[in-house]
């Protein structure tokens, strides 16, 4: 698919199709991560993806924003060190890995949402995350149930002349 | 150009060609932006793109780390409310939209590479900030210097099997 079709397709997507994603195409959406910048390249950040049925049920009942990860066919989670000082570097970072993901996805016709989950005892107790360590947020994926991704979809967003200005605000 | 290409070709350009965008492609680069998803859709965003060379050169000396931002064809300005409140929310999102911006850049043959640039008085007088906005950083925009995007070149990036974990920690 080309970049500008991918790009104009990646819309959120929460519901999805009973399929797997094959693990060649798992692990090159979790690819597009690796290779994701990162502040100072420091790399500070880890990708748990769960495939196992029971595990993303467990993910799914962790806050009532994760619902669709339930149904998705694979689900990453963001995990950085626990550092408050850090943290907005860190979002920034995951915010820039989770693009690139999803964008990696839409060229393999998979869509992806993001749940927030906070960072409560039973997540770290769901991802098995050591001291020191938390989870950002999970990032689910699996074919659309919808209908294909598509980069005539309109999304709702404000119109470019007003995002856009010029040499100055 | 296809989208796993682009994604593997991407690397922070900090040296640019003196060759200007054209106008369209620049405008396609901040369309990618336009459509980044944000935090409950709430686009709390804008853009100041910088093509004036006068300018970019006051950019530029705003901070050590934006040198690059002078010798560039253009500079994004991401603006977000001055809310400390949302700041983690709007630094993912910042790194969603820049990572969109940087993917339609590089399909298009152009590079990118971010810049720190804080919050000072300086930066809020070059671009013209209204009270209770700020830039959370700055993107750089060029032709690269070194040679074109190629997704055979190898980055810094911590191995695929100690970035992923499966199921768990």
């Amino acid at each position: 698919m080309q970049t500008w079709t991918a790009i104009r397709a990646r819309r959120h997507v929460r519901s999805y199709q009973d399929r797997p994603i094959a693990p060649a195409d798992l692990d090159q959406i979790l690819e597009a991560g690796r290779v994701a910048p990162s502040w100072s390249n420091k790399q500070a950040r880890d990708f748990v993806v769960v495939t196992d049925r029971d595990r993303l049920a467990e993910l799914a009942s962790v806050s009532p924003a994760a619902g669709h990860v339930r149904g998705s066919a694979a689900a990453v989670g963001f995990v950085v060190p626990d550092d408050d000082a850090m943290i907005v570097q860190y979002a920034y970072d995951a915010g820039q890995a989770t693009m690139l993901m999803a964008i990696a996805a839409v060229a393999l016709g998979i869509g992806s949402a993001p749940a927030e989950i906070g960072n409560g005892e039973k997540l770290r107790t769901v991802l098995c995350l050591p001291a020191g360590q938390r989870c950002l947020h999970v990032l689910a994926f699996g074919y659309p149930a919808d209908g294909p991704l598509d980069p005539t979809t309109k999304l709702h967003r404000r119109p470019f002349d007003q995002v856009v200005h010029r040499d100055r605000w």
